[in-house]
């Protein structure tokens, strides 16, 4: 059985990424892929990395074609998977959005980052938070998912261990995160322009970026319910694709044997690499590809460094919501998903 | 049947290449890697991008267990693969060179660019030349081959159709190429430096590179063995994969529908792509993927421009390698070289 | 006396840099800079590297100050100052025109490539070409300058020694040039995002760029008129700033010392370096500077082979009009531009 | 009066920086520079964004010509001005060390950072920390003093007017940098080629980094002796140029005004700029220039986040090092340091 994938929303980041992975996916076929601005085009002429390689054509997001998926992607901004996602659950066909739409449970706190206007709680209240290492159960017998942010899914992935094993300070959670600049999208964007981002680094957001409540929702959701007090500030640097957090916490107790801790936690896990004693993750040791590394170490003053890489384009939104389809569909999740990092 | 390969110098990018390359190819099993300063030492903590994800360890290149390989690929400098190819050969482990030992032809070239302490001539005059694309059917038989070089492969490719069909004069090629940063390697390298090369361009090698006589040994191949005149300018850009070669040509007679003869030369070959009527490829549309791009165009002035981008470490180094492998096995040539370029 | 500088279209990348370079430059005073889009908005708001550092306002472009200017730069797209200039220079305002509207000679060609509505043809018949090292002259009793566009800048100062000593064959000259992504200005654009332009290198413009008609005039003007083959490729390499042409021409005769014919050419200008023989500049050792440097090598193959670097929105724009400023008012032509190219 | 600078040490970015610098410095004349490996070669042959414009040879560090100097910069590795510096101030000549001798106040910590063979206590006490913006007073009649390093230039401008005003809680400082590669040297060093910190954010020294203890100094020597709870992490970013520090700490009280104490705070300071309310910073805008730009803002969840950027080479080495030179020798602070940054 070939699984019918269908994207809406392809024109983006994300669209092309998930285009890539699932090309060499053995269990699916993308059969559509939706645009606003493209319908009609070649997919291989838009994507130039994808020339002479695929007879796709961008469709209208309510093409017909679109009803005989089994599953359909989300790459859409804000609000457009919250008004028509129903729309396909209701057929049995699954849904993954890889937008915000399913992510913060709390309405006004929807209502306050994104808008209300479209809001669906019951939709809602039946989607997963797609992080597959903390929600793999839940996420096997979903209809709907809810993928993770990039900035959230490298804090949840880092501090879960932690958490779970209630070794640290709740109320004092500092995310210092750094971003690629793919993150900004492909939109025509004057502050996104080579001239512009390279050479450079800058923090953003740090009167409040969506990523804010989501980190917050799920932690406290780690931690059993507990509030959790939370500083998080993420910086754009100049390269393509990668994101770094460094996560300062407190521990409880210092006789706290850390780095076993995380071995522990995450032997089973194959995309999620806990590194050696001391040794310390760069991005680009996961460029392309769906794992996530984690170093944890204790700094001169007392805290506890916990830093933690990823693809933002791919553990951070494609790469996940393919991890998340196999789980669903009970293929071995790492079907499409094995390659290596790309190094240089 | 599983391949069993083993690589001779695995510590450079071509090494680390190779191994995320075969890393996702079904047909094979890497059960040896040698290197002469990291023996012993664990390949997941040498390439980060590998950590946790291979129990691989650094052998001596005479290891014994190197003589159970079904091939070995040399990723060497010229000169190891010229001297000890041999003890492979002669065992029947097929063999193919990265580097250029057994690329040129004539004794007095070698000798000229890369000395000749070394020198095997039977065992050169043994070897294919291994442009897939050019040599296909010598390749499927051969048991030692010269992978060719990142700029000749694209030369080459850009260059056959008007070369075998005589629509160029060969007096007068011109080529302006640029490379990415990772064809000097991965040795400490002042020169090499982010602080070097970024943010910069230059060209090198004007008084003499080593692929000049490699082009044209294939140039004057493709011509039955007439002489090509040839001039060849590499430069440096500040990237890290990636490689245009930009060709001046002049066409022996104006009415001739080059776009059609190309579209026609490689209708039946996977990894080239002949671009659109007017569009010009860019090295990021091939970033990671075995695919070469091509587009032809008359320029202003009347000469004929064609351009050709590869990934200088697939499509110009350990891609073409393993697609040669898979020829000299008889296996399906794209087998691990499906995936699309990485994009952004 | 301080020289009182107004500036028209002052939001874009040569804008800033007319702005930084004049800043240190102690003859003048920038009394005004308009732009159509942030009429009142201070300067120092909308460029953060001005912040705090001047109380210039963005003003409308027919504000009555720009009137007791002594010269106006000009830094729009073509057709502004084709249509404007004329009420500067007829009060006795010298005008500096960075975009390209006085530099083509030929109403067909200028309407060919930029369009006739706003063609003036007196206004042009007044204007010198203000390539400062070949034009002195006429530029110091010019009140109307037409400065010369980047990518003619690099070809005319590397082949004008070859061409006024009649060394070449003006039939078959090659440009193949690269150009960091900073010409294509500030606009919202998303091909230059950083992420479509980062890590890639294409050829474009194979069909016709704007700078071609530009070259030929000039190059023909300085072989007293002669016709001259040439075929001019640009390429866009990842990069903020810099330019590098590769130029490929035939001596006439084989025994020419050119090395010490660029030396002589040259030895009394001060912002045109010849590097020694065998040395290739890049274009990083001219970033930020007013500087080119030149250097002059026989290739394998018989091609001589001019390389030639400058800082495209230096010497290639801002710096450069500066210059001729300074040589139209007398002044020492270094004055204000004297600074080191910023390495690394 | 023209002052007399030698430079020792001068073959590392902070040399060349120190030359283009002081080359549009009109107050003085390098007239020595020196360099172990060097000796007898041009400068303008080494370094080649100096090609042709200066006359300067590399002497020996011993060269006599050095004694006939009225300043010397030792731009060399720790251990090497401890050793040798005493000589040039016994002769009355200033002295001014980029490295880090003169830094830390601590025997012990000296030792336990840089070890102890050459500690001359005695020079030590005699010098002043050269952080002009903070102790200019004692720098005006100062002979010897210790140029700050890049990281502590970030941290104490930023944090100088909330410690002064005693605002914060000094027991939780968090300083999460991040630099360009520049800070590495130009050493032949495998990690920081191009293909191995391109494209790629790490956050290194967590265990331990020698500018750990020169900050926590100088931030309690602000703080009137007070102890320091201090975590510094800083990270590796894919640029040549540029550091910012993104800093956390807890106010004591909640409704100050912070945006007025840091305007008021520097409201003669040339060189820092501090933004208006909600402006975060970015590297770029202080690139090439001696300025450091700081922003302070609210984070959501209580902290009070101060983003602080400089250009490393500049207001974090060369250019604060001439900044001194300016204050000892009575010049404006700003001669030769006026120049804007260069953007883009």
């Amino acid at each position: 059985m070939t699984i019918k994938v269908g994207i809406i929303g392809g024109t983006g980041y994300t669209g092309v990424e998930l285009l890539r992975l699932l090309h060499t996916h053995e269990g699916v076929e993308v059969i559509a892929i939706s645009s606003r601005s493209e319908v009609g085009q070649l997919v291989g002429d838009f994507f130039p990395s994808l020339a002479g390689q695929t007879q796709l054509i961008f469709t209208k997001s309510d093409d017909k074609i679109l009803d005989s998926c089994d599953i359909i992607f989300f790459a859409t901004p804000h609000g457009v998977a919250m008004k028509t996602a129903g729309n396909f659950i209701h057929q049995g066909i699954k849904v993954i959005d890889l937008g915000p739409d399913f992510r913060l449970r709390d309405k006004n706190e929807y209502a306050q980052w994104y808008g209300l206007d479209n809001f669906q709680g019951d939709l809602l209240a039946s989607s997963v938070y797609g992080l597959s290492e903390i929600n793999r159960a839940q996420i096997k017998t979903a209809n709907l998912i809810g993928n993770p942010g990039c900035f959230p899914t490298t804090v949840l992935l880092a501090l879960k261990p932690l958490i779970e094993q209630k070794l640290i300070d709740l109320s004092t959670i500092i995310v210092d995160a750094k971003t690629g600049v793919s993150g900004a999208g492909r939109g025509a964007n004057q502050a996104m322009l080579l001239c512009e981002t390279s050479e450079s680094v800058k923090a953003y957001g740090i009167s409040g970026h969506r990523h804010y409540p989501e980190i917050k929702q799920e932690l406290s959701s780690l931690a059993g319910g507990k509030p959790i007090g939370l500083t998080f500030i993420p910086h754009l640097v100049p390269m393509i694709r990668g994101m770094e957090s460094t996560i300062y916490v407190d521990l409880l107790e210092t006789d706290i044997e850390v780095q076993s801790i995380f071995e522990q936690a995450y032997k089973d896990e194959y995309f999620v690499n806990v590194l050696g004693a001391g040794v310390i993750p760069a991005t680009r040791n996961v460029k392309s590809s769906n794992f996530c590394q984690i170093g944890v170490q204790h700094a001169v003053g007392g805290k506890l460094v916990v830093t933690c890489v990823i693809d933002n384009l791919v553990k951070g939104a494609a790469g996940q919501a393919i991890q998340n389809m196999n789980i669903m569909f009970g293929l071995d999740e790492k079907t499409g998903l094995s390659s290596m990092g790309l190094l240089p």
